[in-house]
């Protein structure tokens, strides 16, 4: 990272180490403290709602034919934008050799460019704080989340032009102006996004931080706590805070980390997926209309347009697609301490936009309106016991946003529930394996392990103290 | 990975270590280990030489209407197998945003399947061991070297009725039967294959093992002392051992593991490549003659056709497509010690066959002839410091053969160059990065971080205890 002389000495005094466990100590330190420095948690949501009074924009939806910029390209019916910038919405052709449906057809968001999504860090009385910022989303339900410190996409960071639009970005571009905790290429939905991944960062910075508006600084335990409401902390600063380098305790687990691996690579080779893009307008069993592409079961999701007003004068208004998920979504973790160590129960998932046929998810990732016509035996594993769970079992729920910039009231329970030998044995079925926190903390490490859904449930783990 | 019974006990003796210390110890004690328990290193060319006389094969090239069962498909003009198994040759149309080559088509095959390359591993002596294969590949110009227990498609170990024709496969594709060292998705040839890889597997023996023709019991210095030797352990053997839980001992580097990683990130992003398949008989710059497919430059590579004969009784013979590169690959680490550590300086290399845009790959890895004709500032960094390398310097060197079931006559010069601050300076330019040998063997661990290239450097490293 040094642009420093052209010959400095090659003595002991260049090495680094490989690795430093203070970091990991002060990140647990901030996850164990709930009073913030800055902000002070009951603070927070009056805060928020001085925000929300500061921007008033409005959502609403619009027939394909209104929106501005976009249309439906001639010989695929792809929805594109006339930049050639920004997102396509085109089709998807998925085969798979498992599971109740081993071939559909659906639209996919097609978005090559590699975005940021970058939390700032700095101590304040010896904690780490990190730098969340209140974004509106069209999205959003509530639109206003608290997002990371910057989220942007390539086109955004890299055209010098662009560059005073995405404040706090030259932390996460130019080396020098801090210490990176944690960077990494992680994925997104791969059942709404076509092999699309972001740049999940956490920098420390050196040096005086300038506090602009719709920014604050709050700890780790604070986010926690916001962990507990329903849809305030966005999935972009979920993901992130999922890369976190939080300790990584477990020194015993069920399966050792070479074994846990060796399965993984099993379940990524015993998959055969298949997925090829194909023109929007030709999906069986979708169909378009002025103001909406839905599937005629009126199932899984639908492709709709909204238009953003916004009521601040720096910022115009737009329009733009967005996926609508249909029902409300279960994301669940099964739990269980395996000779007193916390263990979660992972699934091998097949997602058809994954960049490598599957991604390591919750136990239970499903919106369940979805299986209401599929056979008994078809019946996602573990699904029911989540939605029937004794509520004494139920160690974390809340409900939680995907992306509002891409989906539009796109919501799903997240829970962490604790199960018996007889709901979850150890030797589970094929496609699931017990881990520990620990393990998937190292695992994140890397892109392409944990899904979306698991890191967000990885994040509250972390981030909450929820004793499993 | 158990098969037990319905309900053990959840208690501490459930758990296991997560790491355990004592695997890579006797990976270490394995290499320096240069006199085997079963096969002396002095007798094993006779061994060799044996097999090669108990096989006979005769390769001949033939003209692409001579391939029984492969065909150029009318509608494309890619070459297929009847069967639809086995691969196809199809074209790859690639647009990058650096380096002297920007946009380009080329032939590339296709392979969905992903093969298993395992060893089987067994202490003898106290010193584990490793079960090679005398085998042929129709592409080796002395066709019998040396490979790993099992080279097997999916098709190999899936279809029973196929399985009895792989000897070894259970060891891999069955719990139990031994216990997992390695197990890694690996890529192959970027510049040749299209988004493929291999699972990468050690498996340490549990009991007994059977000894069939063919095979030998060698230690890893036994293997170190062959890869000195031209063309004899072939490719998929050194990306399996690339592998081995070599001890990480380097405490310190230039970079620490997270600044290597973000490093390592941040290129990824940076680049925009697209690669997108398009019909083999539509690439400019190529053309179909009878006997094979060339660029109009005579460069790069050709497509062939063979046809193998056996002497043997048990194997017919067969014809196939072979890719043959043009010119000797020249393929180096350079490397320096810094702080008395020593370093590799590895390159972000796209190519367009990667699953995602690039991977680590060695400071060279060049046809040179291919570059022959390019201006002087767009020829390729590091590569003439390798070529016109002082003798003294050169730390290894051998010819290696790559993929012979694909490739024809593929073969690199392998190098360890020591280099100093003028030439290789720790600041270096865009796209490389100085990593201790110890940062590579961590990050082997995971796919798609080293390519095929860097992998065989690094087992010549790790296995060969060549000083750097």
């Amino acid at each position: 990272m040094s642009s420093t002389v052209a010959r400095p000495p090659a003595g002991p005094r260049t090495l680094r180490p490989r690795s430093d466990a203070s970091v990991a100590a002060r990140v647990a330190r901030s996850a164990a403290e709930t009073t913030g420095a800055r902000l002070r948690t009951e603070d927070f949501p009056q805060w928020l709602e001085g925000r929300r009074a500061a921007h008033r924009f409005q959502v609403d939806r619009i027939p394909f034919g209104e929106l501005a910029g976009w249309s439906f390209e001639a010989a695929t019916g792809n929805l594109v934008h006339r930049s050639g910038r920004f997102f396509t919405v085109e089709g998807l052709h998925v085969t798979a050799d498992t599971g109740p449906f081993r071939e559909w057809y659906q639209p996919i968001i097609k978005q090559p460019e590699v975005g940021i999504l970058g939390i700032l860090a700095k101590e304040f009385d010896g904690v780490l704080h990190f730098l969340m910022q209140a974004k509106m989303e069209p999205g959003n339900r509530n639109l206003l989340q608290l997002s990371p410190t910057v989220q942007a996409t390539r086109s955004n960071y890299t055209k010098v032009h662009r560059g005073a639009d995405v404040k706090y970005i030259e932390y996460f571009t130019r080396p020098g102006r801090g210490r990176v905790l944690a960077d990494v290429l992680q994925s997104e939905h791969g059942s709404w996004f076509f092999r699309k991944s972001n740049r999940n960062m956490i920098v420390e910075a050196v040096g005086e931080v300038p506090l602009h508006d719709d920014f604050c600084w709050l700890t780790l335990g604070q986010i926690g706590e916001l962990l507990h409401l329903d849809n305030v902390v966005n999935m972009d600063s979920r993901t992130v805070l999922a890369c976190a380098p939080f300790p990584d305790a477990d020194h015993g687990a069920l399966h050792a980390d070479t074994d846990l691996l060796s399965w993984f690579t099993a379940e990524r080779s015993r998959h055969d997926v298949r997925a090829e893009r194909v023109p929007l307008d030709r999906l069986p069993g979708w169909q378009r209309s002025e103001w909406t592409i839905d599937h005629e079961e009126d199932r899984y999701f639908r492709v709709v347009a909204v238009a953003v007003q916004a009521g601040s004068r720096e910022v115009a208004g737009w329009t733009q697609p967005l996926f609508e998920p249909l029902g409300l979504g279960v994301t669940a973790f099964l739990t269980r301490r395996i000779g007193g160590v916390p263990h979660v129960l992972v699934h091998a998932r097949v997602e058809g936009g994954f960049l490598d046929t599957v991604e390591l998810g919750p136990t239970v990732q499903y919106t369940p309106d979805n299986y209401a016509h599929v056979a008994a035996e078809d019946r996602p594993p573990f699904l029911d016991l989540v939605l029937d769970a004794d509520p004494s079992r139920v160690r974390y729920e809340a409900v939680h946003s995907e992306e509002g910039g891409r989906f539009l009231n796109a919501e799903s329970r997240y829970l962490l529930v604790d199960a018996d030998e007889d709901q979850a044995p150890l030797d589970p079925p094929p496609g699931y394996r017990w881990a520990t926190p620990g393990q998937l903390t190292s695992l994140v490490r890397h892109g392409h392990y944990l899904n979306v859904q698991a890191r967000t449930l990885l994040a509250c783990l972390n981030a909450t103290g929820v004793r499993i």
